[in-house]
């Protein structure tokens, strides 16, 4: 990292930025990524979804499409709720999940990480307690490091957030004369765990947030992605006062459209409306309208469905070359869907210290502390199945296993 | 506006958000200008650009082109300091301006709008002083508002923001035992006003601002539409430590792709890039593209003179009608490019109460107070002849006229 991203005397705005900027550093793997990005290294790191499964030239007639029948709307401002169209199809796209809505109770964003980013905007002052899973998204805590939350994690099970955990933390919280104010969980296929809360579990932590007065932000990014056709009801279906149910069209369609949204309660959607002009004004209304047609035009179910079994076959390829090759000692959690595995080392095995040795090996994770806001996940690591060929998963496997077998050993 | 929009009872949400959102609401004039979007209302309200006159089966073959080529990255999340690529097409577009820089000074956003919110993420603590004109752009007053900042507006004169008045603001702060932090301009075609600054005025600014350290931030959303062919040189051009420049082709290509980018000093560009991240994890791919792939394979120097010259031709459209049938007593600013000019009404005349009798005419402005922090403007409006046609914008001016004299009669 240079001097001046550290914010030394080399920067003469140094004592003029906000105090939101304290926490704010690139990223120290980030130098190591752009190495980890040449061809011959196997990462198993980034979240990129498969988008070469899209045609290009389906999406350049959807494209030929938009702009014969509206160019004027496509090329032109929109509404900072989004494009009613658009708001319309997202509710077919909630359906198969049980998630009921109207058009009025959704905002489109720039992505989902926007919507996050919103919610955060219109609750959150410095010092708010947000709970969070332990681990939890990079990008969500980023976030919450931004508004200057105080966030606090909870233990997890192998069927996701851990409620017992959750009470403990909330007396803790108010034992320190605070109150929680959100808890952040992606309940499906969550990122970086790869867990899934089956129906009790989501039903036990709504009750929670009932009896506790917690807003829930309920990351859905995977909803679509659950593999042998599973589809989980979302929490936002049974508690809609309670819950910010947020959904992205980045792993269903294009990531490289930034276009997501949220369903949520109706004062504090206006608010997120209110966020969303003074953020960015609008959405693109380009991007949006290319969404709209794609999903009325196109088999969009079948696309889903080719990446879900694509990610499928990978995860299997993944956790086979596991079965196979890692040494003893290391264990992983089986993901019923979405990108990613984690996994949990050898006491004393550092992943972020061991990262370097593995990129020298041709192969590339993401250390488990980013998901952290405490300090927490040395000895884990995320791999991520979503991008490379099932041939590829296993090669990199293989690497990474005598990665860990020589420190192990 | 509904009972749960102001944060009644209603609204279980009420006692957990931010303190930014309190002075969060929904401008009262919303519901108006949902009646004055009706065809037979000449609207002189909105800034939108007449994106009619860009072809949309141009812009079909530049999508489908950087598809045949570049689906794969156009589908995929990006870089958080946006499409290299496209950072060297910036420097292309700032060229006229006499703007120069590299490519690694640019951050691309979400349209401008995201880069005034992401210099403020960086910058403003909550009463933190940012300077403006008087009026400013009701869009980056939004901005300040949400980051709580203390918006003290400063004096225009016929050569745009005065430096006396300036100067005696800056005084008047740091007597309160505060210090100005931004000083918010836009120095050409300036949105309301429709001012501009003349050279020897930006360095006087330019003089100030090193003396008393404040950063500005130079919103040239109109830099290349200067009537006659006229171009001014940025103050980020002379002055590149203190000066973040934002710049934007909503009003030269579209503002539906929402692209806009800053140029900014080293250290500040870094804490920008993190917080672009943050907030919307990067910008669209697929916009990026094609604005870049149109920047360089059509000739986008013909179609900003097309926009150009249209805008001229409704620019004398309006003046010219003013002058033949405003009443006594009104006065109005001559822009040389740009969007807008801003009328003084008679003492005692009240634009916004008048707005609702010229919808009943058939003609709608946006009321002056939208443009101050501090309640002033009554006596003023915007006009806007962007949109409308020359025949359409007299027409509109008749009737605007007739309401006016009804009002100082």
């Amino acid at each position: 990292m240079s001097d001046s991203a550290n914010g030394s005397h080399l920067d003469p705005w140094v004592e003029a930025y906000a105090s939101r900027t304290i926490g704010m550093r690139e990223s120290e793997i980030r130098a190591l990524f752009a190495v980890a990005s040449r061809p011959e290294v196997v990462s198993l790191a980034g979240g990129m979804p498969f988008v070469e499964a899209l045609s290009g030239e389906m999406m350049s007639k959807v494209t030929e499409s938009v702009l014969n029948k509206h160019s004027n709307v496509a090329f032109q401002y929109g509404s900072g709720q989004g494009d009613p169209n658009l708001r319309e199809s997202v509710l077919e796209v909630m359906k198969p999940t049980g998630l009921t809505a109207h058009p009025d109770d959704i905002v489109i964003t720039a992505g989902s990480q926007m919507a996050i980013n919103l919610i955060c905007m219109v609750m959150i002052n410095p010092g708010d307690v947000i709970l969070v899973e332990s681990p939890s998204y990079v990008g969500a805590l980023g976030v919450f490091r931004m508004y200057e939350a105080d966030v606090r994690h909870v233990a997890m099970d192998d069927d996701g957030l851990n409620p017992t955990a959750l009470l403990e933390t909330i007396a803790q919280v108010r034992k320190e004369g605070k109150k929680p104010k959100l808890l952040y969980t992606i309940p499906s296929y969550q990122n970086p765990a790869g867990l899934t809360q089956p129906p009790a579990r989501r039903a036990e932590l709504i009750a929670i947030a009932q009896r506790e007065n917690i807003l829930i932000i309920e990351d859905d990014a995977y909803a679509l992605l659950g593999f042998d056709g599973m589809v989980n009801r979302p929490m936002a279906a049974d508690e809609k006062e309670r819950v910010v149910y947020c959904g992205s069209f980045s792993k269903i369609i294009s990531s490289g459209l930034r276009t997501g949204w949220a369903v949520a309660p109706k004062a504090l959607k206006s608010k997120l409306v209110l966020a969303n002009e003074s953020a960015t004004l609008c959405p693109s209304n380009f991007t949006q309208l290319i969404v709209d047609e794609y999903l009325r035009t196109q088999d969009w179910q079948a696309q889903v469905a080719l990446f879900r079994d694509l990610y499928q076959e990978r995860r299997d390829a993944l956790l086979s070359a596991m079965d196979e090759l890692m040494p003893k000692g290391i264990s992983w959690t089986v993901p019923k869907g979405g990108f990613y595995t984690w996994l949990t080392l050898p006491q004393g095995v550092d992943a972020t210290a061991m990262l370097p040795k593995a990129v020298d090996a041709l192969v590339a994770y993401v250390p488990g502390t980013g998901f952290f806001a405490n300090g927490l996940g040395k000895e884990n690591l995320r791999l991520s199945y979503c991008y490379p060929t099932p041939e590829r998963i296993k090669e990199g496997i293989k690497r990474l296993a005598s990665v860990l077998e020589a420190e192990i050993g």
